[in-house]
């Protein structure tokens, strides 16, 4: 280990648990979120590049120098069947670092996504070929190929931390990591929340208000409000 | 009254005329925004979070702190049918105050959509759900429910004051609010308006020029303009 | 000419070499961007009003003044077929300069689409038209027609140069400009780029690493990079 | 009256009590904002144009065209000795609608500020002559005078409402608007409020702890909150 | 430990190395951050109160909720001379977490500074304290105090990841950490660094040309620079 | 020339001249802005790293690419005394290429400031030897010297055109650019503008209003103004 995680590759890294990821990738992102304690979220600024793109895999991390995309062709070699590739960069940067010859690597490999804080290009053929990417951007600037970054150190992703062998869920929503050793724990909360929700939902479609549903009347009247003509 | 209008649900509001909302429903956000002279408009950074989304009827409107969504719940008890929900913030924030359960109560009650000045969540649902949502952000982040905010008093939306009954048009172009007391006369503004385009738009598509149709020659050469080879 | 380019109409401009539009025009802003050695993009806020939407051909350019669009009236005047329209602003602007009217008048003298630095509205319409506009915003806020800006006149246009008749290229990805008299070289070089991608496709597609094909491990070693277990 | 507010400038309007605005003018706006229940800021892009910018008075209220300064010379006519001038906008804009010849006038006539949701240059002028202004930026860029906007209308200036005569409030931390009606009220609350801190903070400095004098062990405790080694 | 680190005080952290915190205090941030191999920074967005704020010590972590300043008050028990509050949030929010009364408590308990990702108000009070402060925002918005978040959990602060012990120092430039088992290491770097610069400014002053004291006329050759008249 | 501009360092430019340049330097950026009719400023973000930063001469332009500041090196050696380096990029960055080291040298060889669309660090001794930067962002971020850009070509910065030579002017309202030729023509006019400027002031700090002085009441009245009581 150095001082600054530069220049690194690390072969090995502990996945989380394939069957709880499997149970994770039914949920969608705000339910994971909660199962979590409402923490784990990505900015939203993270977008996908095309509606409905949706992605659930273990993380492989890969940490970019602004306008250089060399490490992304490290990381491939890194890759397994079911990983996704979350790519952060050590300043803010829109450049086009991924495309579409970058994701039939990727795919090759048996990637099954990219979370890229950083600028993707090449999206109506990312579109077509059903690869799934959340971006801070979509740009087709160019980048270059000089200098080292990491593949599979912890990383910084759009405001969240991201080990090697973390959970990222992505979808409409937004992104959600949610660390390898709870994966199953919060698997198992979000099936708890979800099982809740089908009961909640006919409740209110049939008129049953918020309000008595989670029996808010009261603690409303002791914080003060007021109903008024 | 207080100082803050905090804490307060106002339960009779003066709602537009119907007859006067059916009439701006049919108009685009365009059409009415000029109609009214050019003002209006909620900031362009609110959005549809579904291409074709639309909106249009009196304003409920709400007024919720960041991070807590509380009002949402008690707004629901105050909703007609036809009203749209208008969500101001005291703090500039993201959070998913809105999803699927929120719309389900908020549909069974007889809303016909939602402006949020903050984040919503669950899009591919309430995409299916076909409720229109204009949003500043998407975003997971879930709310609390701890702090009293407001329901039924005049918000600040995005840049525009809303009084609850005034009139919220929402298309692919923004979100325009027409004050109650002139719902009426911007309709009929707006049906004026849009007879005149029908003409303009076959002179146009005939080739004619701008520089004719709008007699503006005159007033361009007075100007000073000057065509150079 | 004067300091400042305002209030002028250049009515004769020497538009890129035809064949060479034609040909560029097969081509996505990647290539052609990358092509011309990684420069002439504008900047990546500029996004199509719908997904899919594609424009090239030789700049006519518009100097808009913020809130005003008289220009873009002016500028119909000169425009024929197979130009692209050009809007840059004195100042960052999101009005609406541009809606389905003016669409209507510009596709009549034969324009295939618009490139503005500031808003667009109308957007379902020009959808339905199928007339591609790339722009910073989406805004229904009208505009008006009081202060003299240019046409054909060299413009910045987010954040890049644009001479009158200099190629102008448009999809998903972005937008880029190529200087007329590079159009041909351009066009040559987008082509022998491309006959080189469908090879690496395959490569890639099969499983060869980018690290591989590209001759990487050797650099990646010299730069220091260390695998760890 | 009209539909839009445009066109009108106000002769009377009642401003608030002048007593209750010397009372305000001494507090913070942190203070003043805390005194009204936590309402009423501008949003915090507002930030004075030199250190130590400060001003409180009775608003005369500007509603800007963007890139048009002419209501500020109509507003001029408008003041009164004391009054500050609050500016909006009906479009975000940061062109440079004040500087050193306008508040030369301005202060002539008496007024003792600017708030704008818009751009202001020559801001070492208006240091220099201790004129405070608080703006969204600083911009040189010059406006035009040829479209109608309001004077003493109600106008939304960065996200807060503000009517004629309301009290504003500015200092480092921002900018606070007081409703006319609420300015004695909200001047006790302040002083009641003001005079408490003294003590808090002779507290906070002795080393008591927050968790203390606040008492929110209890709170903290029932909340749930665990303490680890 | 949960799934989420919120509800947590933790109340043994290890430090960093005081020897080590003290070195570190006498370089500026850029210099750190080159020692580190250019990496650690927050984003640049984060800026000093006052022009010279300056602060270096072991960070004591907080998570807040946004508009919720609950856990700085938790945090005031945990802290020890010299150290540094590093304040991170659950959602992006420029409320007013922190002003003079906290600033005194923190002061009190030994802190020399804060390091906000969120908004900080009173901050002419805090200037005259000489109390440093880094933000992201100056508001005067008020917070509540509801909802838990953690004190001394690892946290993700403007793009960094923060453990508690590390080292955060700040001056005009920016902010950086240092893990607390590199502070050492960095320090020694760091030192190595800048007796290099003195020799550097002195044959730069004399006109010395950076082309030959770096000896990159041979790599611009090689990467194809041209000279052209 | 190729396509790019990229690799090429151009070593004779032609300065603006030296006496407009002077007469220049007296005026401020609004009145040069305004004396070229309302053109060549660059965007409001551009701002000085402190507080009565100053500069006027000829530029000497220089295109970096993100990350990297290897052409500021190349720039150094192209200057000549009263020269102003122009900094653009060839993507939004906001590294800090720029600190006290390149600041000595570039003083050494007579440069007077520097304009650059990217960050800059060292800002303390930067303020203390009283070199101006106008930039936009401060970053500690370092940069590397690996890929070329070019000196002396056409660049676009911060949303202005400027070519080798021409004059930039900058101060606290912000950057203009002087197109060389125009050089002396825009400094006569800065000057007749500015002799007017004395009277004007003297009348309105005597109470006059604009609305007499400039003769609006006509204008205003035309264009439909109504004062109500």
């Amino acid at each position: 280990m150095n001082t600054h995680n530069l220049g690194i590759v690390k072969r090995h890294i502990n996945r989380a648990d394939a069957a709880a990821v499997a149970q994770l990738s039914r949920f969608g992102v705000a339910t994971v979120h909660e199962a979590m304690g409402r923490v784990g979220l990505m900015k939203p600024y993270m977008r996908p590049i095309y509606t409905g793109a949706r992605l659930c895999g273990p993380a492989v991390t890969v940490l970019l120098q602004p306008g250089d995309n060399w490490m992304m062709h490290v990381a491939a070699e890194q890759l397994q069947p079911g990983d996704v590739v979350v790519a952060a960069c050590t300043a803010d940067n829109t450049d086009g670092f991924f495309g579409d010859l970058l994701a039939t690597s990727f795919r090759a490999r048996g990637a099954v996504g990219l979370v890229i804080d950083g600028g993707c290009r090449d999206v109506k053929d990312l579109s077509e070929m059903g690869f799934p990417v959340f971006s801070r951007a979509i740009s087709a600037k160019g980048t270059i190929k000089a200098t080292l970054g990491s593949v599979n150190v912890p990383v910084v992703c759009a405001g969240a931390a991201v080990n090697p062998g973390d959970v990222v869920l992505a979808d409409d929503d937004g992104v959600v990591v949610v660390p390898a050793a709870f994966a199953q724990t919060v698997a198992d909360a979000a099936q708890a929340r979800e099982s809740l929700e089908a009961d909640k939902r006919a409740k209110l479609a049939a008129g049953v208000l918020g309000l008595d549903m989670y029996a808010m009347r009261g603690p409303l009247e002791k914080a003060g409000l007021k109903y008024i003509d």
